[in-house]
């Protein structure tokens, strides 16, 4: 098995996804969202690009789900913070989502073979997911606006060291494993130096932070299907 | 003073280039090779982007370097290793190089302020320069047909460390600095994993990669001025 890395889906077009399986991930915050909504369990999570897209959803029946530069969009119903997925009350809806950055990476992953919703809070039993498929992987890192970030970054490294005895393909995914490896002792404090980090903290949104980089909290395995997310696994 | 670094001239629009003082990297092996060449010296170093250009400058007696896809051009003078510079009989000659990555990163830092030819070759040189200046800083690598590499990526996180009490600015910067941290203590062993070491490798050219990884051989400070290289200091 081959491991690549994206540091940015402005990056995506000099990667083939044919035949790969691509694990998206955006940390702060739309994947931890994700991953954290399936388990409590949301039906399924439907990705959208706009926030009109996500408001015609919502006048079918779905949750409104979204954020723009970090802040709830004001007519929705929840904005981008993991805690905001817990309620019970969303559990069996279906609920329509709009983020700044990851939304825009899953679509602009479709061209695989199979896509994957990653974050740290289900880095275990995605890893042993993985190991079962035979598909060669590329880390999607959804990025901030284009930039490469610290956290998307860290994730992709840890990913490729918890997989073990695969082939790194490509600069980024060395580069992800180093930074991976000189940080794995703290993450929580390589993660709290990112631009990200320092512009939630701005907004007091602290503990999602605490939170978005725990490895392991979930069981779920979350797959993109036929345009929404669903859990695979258990 | 404020450093932020562009990991590859794909992503340069995303930083704003105006009033700063920008340092091109490309390791292996354009900007080691120029640094090299005025070093010995030659006059002026004239990067052009096409075979054509710098053919052209050849038929008005400039030498003519360059390489492709890590290869010598047929009909040019010199290829693209620093040995090739070291060379006696172009003293006080003009070069005119093309190269796959290096020449197109300098042209699209245009917008600069101010210019400079990065190297390891001349870490110290360049380090000491910029300390004396007021502007920003953005490091601008090269990398490898528009991805992300190790090798520039070392540079620039080797720049951050060595220029000291700076404020690194995006995610770019703290991930450059935190690669070069972890392999300081074996440049080489860490830049003998990259991609681009194991092409030159194929061709031969190990010994190319050792030397560009050293640092501090030179005491020149080059930069790109009114279409052309020359030596400022010392």
């Amino acid at each position: 098995m081959q491991v690549e890395v994206c540091l940015t889906p402005e990056l995506i077009h000099q990667h083939d996804l044919k035949g790969k399986l691509v694990v998206v991930v955006d940390i702060f915050r739309a994947t931890s969202c994700m991953v954290t909504g399936m388990s409590y369990p949301i039906r399924a999570i439907y990705p959208v690009e706009t926030v009109e897209e996500c408001t015609a959803l919502g006048n079918q029946g779905m949750v409104m789900a979204g954020e723009r530069g970090g802040k709830k969009i004001e007519h929705f119903d929840i904005g981008n913070s993991p805690f905001e997925y817990m309620q019970g009350k969303w559990k069996d809806r279906d609920i329509a989502v709009t983020t700044t950055n990851g939304t825009a990476t899953i679509k602009k992953s479709e061209a695989a073979h199979e896509i994957l919703i990653g974050a740290f809070l289900n880095l275990a039993a995605t890893v042993n997911y993985i190991k079962k498929q035979k598909s060669d992987v590329l880390i999607h890192c959804a990025a901030w606006k284009g930039t490469p970030n610290l956290e998307d970054t860290l994730y992709a490294g840890a990913l490729i060291h918890e997989l073990d005895n695969v082939r790194t393909m490509g600069d980024s995914a060395q580069l992800a494993l180093s930074l991976y490896l000189q940080h794995k002792s703290d993450l929580l404090g390589a993660a709290k130096k990112s631009g990200h980090a320092a512009r939630l903290a701005r907004f007091g949104i602290t503990r999602d932070i605490s939170f978005c980089i725990k490895k392991d909290v979930y069981d779920v395995v979350v797959a993109y299907l036929g345009g929404r997310l669903v859990r695979i696994l258990p």
